[in-house]
């Protein structure tokens, strides 16, 4: 070690000659301010603590030096004095010493100059040490001045901060730019020094990044380091980091606050300095949120249009109440009866209840149906006060589960647990209802048991009460997870059959009255709490819900029964009366102007159809219009998520499509190229249907059969052609999935051979029985790890944890956008989804009680080089400026590389391998050279949300292949040729 | 007589010597064309028959002169060149003739020149006159010529024309501007003598307007007639009118064909030869409706945007039909038996019929409820063959009547007869239904008695079946003059009543069953044959449908019972099935895409729902799909008429507001300003209900309570505030005539004390009993005499007669439209609709057979004196100018001037008489100086079609008065003061 620094010295100076220094454990840094005149008089103007550094750079000083014994400080000051006498030193100058915790001190070296922290000093002895060093070289003798050292002392305390631009995130790295707002603060004990801080100025990197020094004093330590505190606090500047927010932490740690007891290397050794949260303000990062909305057009996908609701929503007024009452929620309801005497007697009650109970699903199957679930949750709790008054003789209120967990956090960067607690302490009295998916939860794909567990259990307690557990498949055992989950959570456990074929058509064979009857059964014999019968395409009709419900309440007269449908032919309204006078205890509608087609019977029509009836459900009609009228403008504020759909199809009887995926097929093949063979694709799914079995089509299992038609389709299959050549087509992911038994068993079996010459071609297993069974339970703590490791501790709860387990790519995603944006959650959805226009400008309570007023005054030039603007806002008045990259200009600016024409695959050529259909490539599993067998994996496609894998046609060598991960191709365009083994 | 033309002689030229002539009778004007040479031979060349004149202007000249007996020609010859060679006439000369009815010839003058119809002799005689002058100029001799009297002769004959652009129909006023187009014709025995006719010449009135002369000739007068006849017809001239179509009439006309006896004042003589309709091309018609439309927009009143549709209409597939059989019209349903055996037998057959029978009202109240009733004969024609086939099991199709006779001919300008006619043929096998609104037929307003049994006889005629029809009060005796009009018809009468109210509601009074089973009594005494329940706002609930239906079956078991309903509240289908279950035998449904909210209920929902039972309704669901999807896009071609209306509204069974009046009010009230009161008019609409006694409320009813609302919510009037001031406010027209009974009595009488207060102030009459009695007869045969006069016999038939008695300001402007932009029914209704683009093209048959291929070329650029364009199209590729007037470019420059504020009324100051309501000042009965009472009426507003009477407030002497006739006011500016007499 020793010999290696002397070699060192030599080669870099020439010669070997080195110092021992004795290392001194967590010393201070105490310096002395001397001044001497030209004629040998010494004096000293006390000491200065400058123990705080970082890497040897002082970034807090202060004086009098407080924890050092008093001889220990006469001793250093006497000693400087001295020192400076012995060498014969002029004008003014600064003698620096190291203490070490035995209060022994080491002298350093004197500095020749006024130093940065010279104010400290004048501020404690009233001298103005320039003017002095003027007056001393022009030949004035301390006393002339009046410098004598018996008459000089100390006051009080000061400490002083330098405001600069380093960013403690970047590693105190200076940042540049221009200074949007600057104000620096004033009273008493504040004193400044100005650097270049001002409105405007440009701060570059090639000067010190000081902005000013601010010196404060006051009686005493504590005193001073208020003063330093609110003045730190009062500093506005904007545009540039300041290592503010840094030294604020500093002054307030523990150890600075016990009277300075710190060391020079205070800070590298207190690392949670760094991490004081970059608070940020969230306004600036809502403004950048609305400058690139402004720019760069609509965030939230799906948005087709600007919001035709251009106005503010006017409350409704409830004439059946004062006005008074309805700004506390309501405490009666029939969640009472649930919370004090649990789910058996809450079922009892609903039981004997005489009149026809009613779910409102306004809150989520409504608007999942008409406005792609878009509806963000202040919308909803602006009238959840009023609601638990007007609607506490509702069985439940719909409010949560289906889509609305995956798109309030995918597409409106909401926390659905949020959204949930938020709603609860709105409405304590009506029970919420949740659609869970059995055994995949609120997910697309199977999740692990504890995870289902865990996610009930989590929602239980956020408020969910009712729980509609349904399977894809009615495939018992998944359903049988639901209820256990729910059961264990203390929830209600209402199971939901969903509801197929036409009962009341007796050749509309195998969904006959006994296969729901017999299913009705084995659900009970489960213990579940209340059934519901889910519709999901709306396919019962009114002779067919007095049998089905008529032949359950015979053989179930203490069942409680719910039934579910959706309005797309027509019928719902009667129906739902139908259901009703049969028996039913419950049915779902929504409000007027929710509901409808796609969505659910219209409230209104039912309650005035039923009243005065034995049926009477007890719902006020102005209550209802009162609700209605806020619905409506609600509906033309989310009218850009509004497919427009104009009127009803009873065409559903035929291809029994459930509401959402009609919407979404036949906005699909439009895109897809595929568009006038939609008459095509409703024939292919029947036929898919049947290949599969026949089987009850909902959100998954309808996917299956989606991609399936869309595949046969795409590919002219007719049914003859799948089944003789179903060991080498290439079916969709979700199609081999479904046959190895992922989504469960389907109701009346898988068609066996069809099954087997899928699945044998490509030796996949079979999954007997539940496919949750066999997934390893989830490992939640090494989840909490890597969320702890990437947002810190503070930056997630419980229910993220969920949330990143149900989603863990959106989560992530989710993550990102509040931390660009901020929590937008407060922002009015107007605003949220309309580009602001230069002059417009809008008010809104960000939180209770802070107001902000915001207006955008103009929209900068392009910036060619960095493509960005500038975006001036004004915010409650101030002028601010955001900077964002122009992605619209010049995305359509030409020279965007066309799709090359590609070579097509030759049908009669077996060994070419073509695309099966038009999509993106994912994965290559083979390169040239390699061997192959048929049927052996070659690459795989996905196309909206579809994965599809290519097999080899014959057994060979690769040759050459044509395509690379990320291409996108359109259908038999050519990706590999297998040549024959020469 | 014969002094007095001394005298102006005397004065005009000094001297007063005056000649007699013999006054000659219906003469024939011949002339002689003379040759001689500067050596006195002389000779003829024939003579040339100059008789078709025009106010001594020659029109048709021709050779030789066939009905003159020989021995006379040969003596008009002789005396021609005996006349020439005592003169020693030289060079060519015309010898003129008159020759009177005893073939007595008359010498007049000789012209010395040549002249216009020289060419008649050279095609004659096969000389060249113009070259033979200048020869015998030259110093030649007639000989040396080879022109020698015997050698010439003549052979066949010759006419000759002028086409000018003189126009008849002006009074022969030489028409003036660019010629499109022109193009002339050939072709043997044609001979063209140029004149500046050619395509892009300019007609300037500066020079004669002679574009050609066409000399024809033949082996005889018919075939040169008939060259003639030919050539005329080949001429294309566009741009200018031309006298070609006066000239062909005149060939055709009896007197000149047969061999032209004609003589000099024939044309003036006979005056039917103007009357030639001015066929002026329907295709240039046509293009004037597309320029304006492409210039100045929209054409058609209420079209909000340009229609959704922007593509070719696909026609569907009918899976269960071969193609070729759909081509024919269907020949079996329902029709039949009504047709054979009359409507008592079609009655029984109905009720024996053991399903549900539907009726459809996609072509009438389905468009008139959601399209604002605009849907075009062309698309309902389009679809109507095979609807014959597909629906041959309905009970009927709507069709007719209702307001689509009004609409069709104000806003569509189509004939509402041709509609009907034209279905008729399409569609033989269902019977065809319309709706009669009781005492006023298909209008507003009462009409006397002849007119409805006219009106039905001739509806009957055209093809209507089954009338239904309804009195807006359920006034007995108007249903009875409708009754007994259509039994006179020989239609099957169904009686309407108008359902309001609730049955089930037992404290809803006074609208209960025993209202409804009384009125049905006395309508089976009165001899209906079908009974109607028309629920026109959608208030029968399913339990009220089936205790009402159910009683009145139980009551009438073999009355065909109808039941017809709104979808306002959702209830529709539900109900339906209730009434069908009640056994009700028909119910009025639409195609689902044209169904549902403000509609009736969907078709396709209704009949899925009865399916496989005994209320089957035989309607097979494929074809309800393709009829559907036909109507899918009917919808959207029509999108610019739908008012949007989301979703349902059940707040309808509290205002009672009939289907098309809710949209209206509430798209009124938002353009009157009074935009946030639409609440107050809700409740203003139930309080006025009550005011007028509570009554049934449908069109003209509704219109009485709608604008009584409007009245008490614009004058902010209580109910009290109406009963206490009633003798001094000033009511609406149409309340005063509600009042007096001009409607009919109300089911529930007047309240009495306030009506008397009403009229009594204003001594306005009380009508006892039906309105219609005290009207005299309508004088059908003084219309038709106008008729005649204003357009002319052949312009219209005796529907035309019956359309203008019953409106006959809006008959008046359709003929108007029609006459200037042709019929446009065959006009595709996209581009009757949608303003054309530059360089945009369509195609479509205006006739059988006749293919028009229009483009839109070019829009010239505005002409700032006469502010119009030039618009230029192609035609099947032929260039065409269009002029019109642009309405658009300055209408909307500054300057307009703005409403300048006035003076309000203080209502304080009794002298001061305000405007009730903001409106339009149609008539002012008082001037300055008349002394008037309270109540006497001072002026008479109108707004929105509403007149309101203002009434004197104190008795006193007209003020000054500070408005004018079509002065627009807002509400309470000053009319008028009254002062007090002193």
């Amino acid at each position: 070690m020793f010999d290696r620094a002397q070699s060192e010295a030599l080669s870099a100076f020439g010669d070997g000659t080195v110092f021992l220094e004795r290392f001194l454990e967590k010393p201070k840094h105490i310096e002395v301010q001397l001044l001497a005149d030209n004629f040998g008089n010494v004096i000293h103007l006390f000491e200065r603590d400058c123990s705080v550094q970082r890497r040897h750079q002082k970034v807090v000083e202060m004086g009098p030096a407080l924890n050092l014994p008093e001889e220990v400080r006469n001793q250093i000051l006497t000693d400087a004095v001295k020192l400076a006498k012995t060498v014969g030193y002029r004008n003014a100058g600064t003698a620096e010493f190291l203490v070490d915790r035995q209060n022994r001190h080491y002298f350093i070296e004197i500095n020749p100059r006024i130093q940065v922290e010279h104010t400290v000093t004048e501020e404690l002895t009233g001298i103005d040490l320039v003017a002095s060093q003027i007056q001393i070289a022009l030949g004035a003798t301390l006393e002339s001045l009046g410098l004598i050292q018996e008459k000089i002392n100390v006051r009080g305390v000061a400490i002083q901060c330098r405001i600069t631009t380093e960013d403690p995130s970047k590693n105190f790295q200076p940042d540049t730019g221009r200074i949007i707002l600057y104000r620096s603060p004033g009273g008493r004990g504040v004193r400044l020094d100005g650097g270049p801080g001002y409105t405007g100025a440009i701060i570059t990197p090639y000067y010190d990044s000081l902005l000013v020094k601010c010196t404060c004093s006051g009686k005493n330590f504590e005193k001073a380091r208020q003063v330093m505190l609110t003045a730190l606090a009062e500093f506005r500047v904007r545009g540039l980091k300041t290592n503010i927010p840094f030294v604020t932490e500093l002054l307030k740690h523990p150890t600075f606050v016990e009277g300075g007891k710190v060391w020079t290397t205070f800070i590298d050794d207190t690392p949670e300095l760094f991490k004081a949260a970059a608070r940020g303000s969230r306004s600036h990062k809502l403004l950048r949120y609305l400058a690139e909305l402004a720019v760069n057009g609509f965030k939230v996908a799906g948005q087709q249009s600007v919001p035709a609701l251009q106005s503010d929503i006017v409350m409704p007024k409830f004439s059946n109440y004062d006005e008074f009452s309805l700004l506390h929620p309501c405490t009666t309801g029939w969640r009472n009866i649930l919370v004090s005497e649990g789910p058996e007697a809450f079922c009892a009650a609903v039981r004997k209840h005489p009149g026809l109970l009613i779910m409102d699903t306004t809150w989520r199957d409504a608007h999942q149906s008409l406005l792609a679930t878009r509806v963000r949750t202040i919308d909803i709790a602006r009238i959840a006060t009023q609601t638990s008054h007007v609607f506490k003789n509702m069985f439940a209120l719909e409010c949560w589960g289906g889509a609305t967990f995956d798109v309030s956090l995918r597409f409106l960067t909401e926390c659905p647990w949020e959204r949930l607690k938020t709603l609860r302490k709105l409405v304590p009295n009506i029970p919420f209802q949740m659609l869970l998916r059995g055994a995949n939860a609120v997910g697309y794909t199977s999740y692990p048991d504890n995870v289902v567990f865990e996610f009930c259990k989590k929602a239980k307690e956020c408020g969910v009460d009712v729980f509609r557990i349904f399977d894809s498949l009615n495939y018992d055992e998944n359903l049988q997870l639901g209820i256990d989950a729910v059961k264990a959570a203390g929830g209600v456990a209402e199971a939901a059959i969903s509801y197929t074929g036409d009962i009341s058509n007796p050749n509309r064979k195998p969904y006959n009255l006994q296969y729901y009857l017999d299913l009705t059964a084995k659900l009970v014999k489960a213990g579940i709490h209340i059934l519901a019968i889910k519709d999901m395409a709306g396919l019962l009709k009114p002779k067919a819900a007095r049998m089905l419900i008529g032949a359950i309440r015979a053989n179930h007269p203490d069942l409680v029964i719910h039934v579910h449908t959706h309005d797309t032919a027509g019928t719902g309204v009667a129906s739902m009366i139908a259901a009703a006078e049969a028996g039913a205890d419950v049915v779902d509608a929504a409000i007027d102007s929710m509901s409808g087609l796609t969505s659910q019977p219209s409230l209104g029509a039912i309650t005035s159809a039923l009243e005065g009836t034995p049926l009477d459900t007890g719902i006020n009609e102005d209550d209802v219009l009162a609700i209605n009228s806020y619905w409506e403008q609600i509906r033309l504020l989310y009218s850009c998520f509004d497919p427009n759909v104009k009127s009803s199809d009873s065409g559903v009887y035929l291809h029994e499509m459930p509401g959402g995926q009609y919407t979404n097929l036949l906005f699909q093949s439009q895109q897809l190229g595929l568009g006038n063979e939609w008459i095509a694709i409703k024939k292919a799914y029947q036929v898919a249907n049947k290949l599969c079995g026949d089987i009850t089509k909902v959100t998954p299992s309808s996917k299956v059969v989606g991609d399936f038609a869309q595949f046969m389709v795409s590919q002219k299959l007719s049914e003859q052609d799948v089944i003789e050549k179903a060991d080498i087509l290439s079916f969709p992911q979700s199609v081999l999935e479904y046959y190895q038994g992922y989504l469960g068993q389907p109701p009346f079996g898988f068609p066996e051979d069809l099954r087997n010459k899928i699945l044998s071609a490509r030796n996949l297993p079979k999954i007997q029985g539940r496919p949750g069974k066999s997934l390893p339970p989830f490992d939640f703590k090494e989840l909490k790890a890597n969320l702890e490791e990437t947002y810190g501790l503070s930056n997630f709860n419980e229910y993220d944890l969920l949330s990143a387990a149900l989603y863990p790519k959106v989560f992530e995603e989710y993550k990102e956008k509040i931390d660009t944006y901020g929590d937008l959650s407060a922002l009015p959805t107007r605003w949220f989804l309309t580009p602001l226009k230069v002059g417009q400008e809008f008010t809104f309570d960000i939180a209770l009680g802070r107001t902000l007023i915001v207006k955008l005054v103009a929209i900068g030039p392009l910036n060619e080089e960095t493509s960005t603007r500038d975006i001036y806002f004004t915010l409650n008045g101030e002028a601010r400026l955001v900077n964002i990259v122009d992605t619209v200009t010049n995305a359509n600016k030409p020279g965007a590389a066309k799709l090359a024409t590609r070579p097509k695959a030759d049908p009669k050529v077996k060994g070419e391998v073509g695309a099966p259909m038009s999509g993106i490539v994912v994965e290559l599993r083979v390169s040239e050279g390699n061997v192959v067998k048929v049927g052996d994996p070659i690459a795989v496609m996905s196309a909206m949300k579809m994965e599809t894998i290519v097999t080899a046609t014959m057994a060979g060598k690769i040759g050459q292949i044509h395509v690379a991960v990320k291409d996108s191709l359109s259908a038999d365009d050519l990706i590999a040729v297998i040549k024959k083994e020469e």
